[in-house]
């Protein structure tokens, strides 16, 4: 394998996009690395995620909120924040800001065996 | 588990530090997601790394290059550049900026395998 290389803002979506972008930089047995951009997108209406595998995210750049199910307020997101979603936490994305992308980094963690 | 959370800027060691800093953030079955905070360091002499395991590095702010054996020149690393290096590829750190924190997110895959 050669020693792949690339840049978390290469070739953002355009402003408006409709939906969110996920773009898979790494998969390896086990670990999938993934660069998801937001422009003011949200989990649709009443949705939560439920994975059966364990998730990191770290907000790059722009900012977000995510809600956990049971708690009281989304916890805010910003530049640097890292959040770590162990399986089946029920989580929403609340907000993301609508004027800049929110470039996401996650590493989804035994992916392949759920 | 309970959804951990922090910052990567979260308590950056001080300027004139003599030996980077590495600070795992999680660690999960074959996944480690790790800290590497360097303020002009390199790889010691004329050691490379040889690692047995897969490694994603990415800069988050700062510069740094990376020079992987057999190749005439190192590859320069920006804020958002990643680089995978996959296991016993050589590599040395020939340069990190010395005037700023060169902030790194690493993420170790089959670590614990090896």
């Amino acid at each position: 394998m050669l020693p792949a290389t690339g840049n978390l803002f290469a070739a953002l979506p355009a402003a408006g996009a409709a939906e969110e972008e996920f773009a898979t930089l790494l998969t390896l047995p086990g670990v999938r690395v993934e660069r998801i951009v937001s422009r003011g997108h949200s989990t649709p209406g009443s949705e939560w995620y439920d994975q059966a595998w364990d998730e990191w995210v770290l907000v790059f750049a722009g900012e977000a909120a995510i809600l956990i199910h049971g708690e009281a307020e989304p916890r805010r997101l910003g530049r640097g924040d890292w959040l770590f979603l162990p399986r089946h936490v029920r989580h929403r994305v609340t907000y993301t800001a609508p004027d800049t992308p929110t470039v996401w980094l996650a590493v989804h963690a035994g992916e392949d065996a759920s």
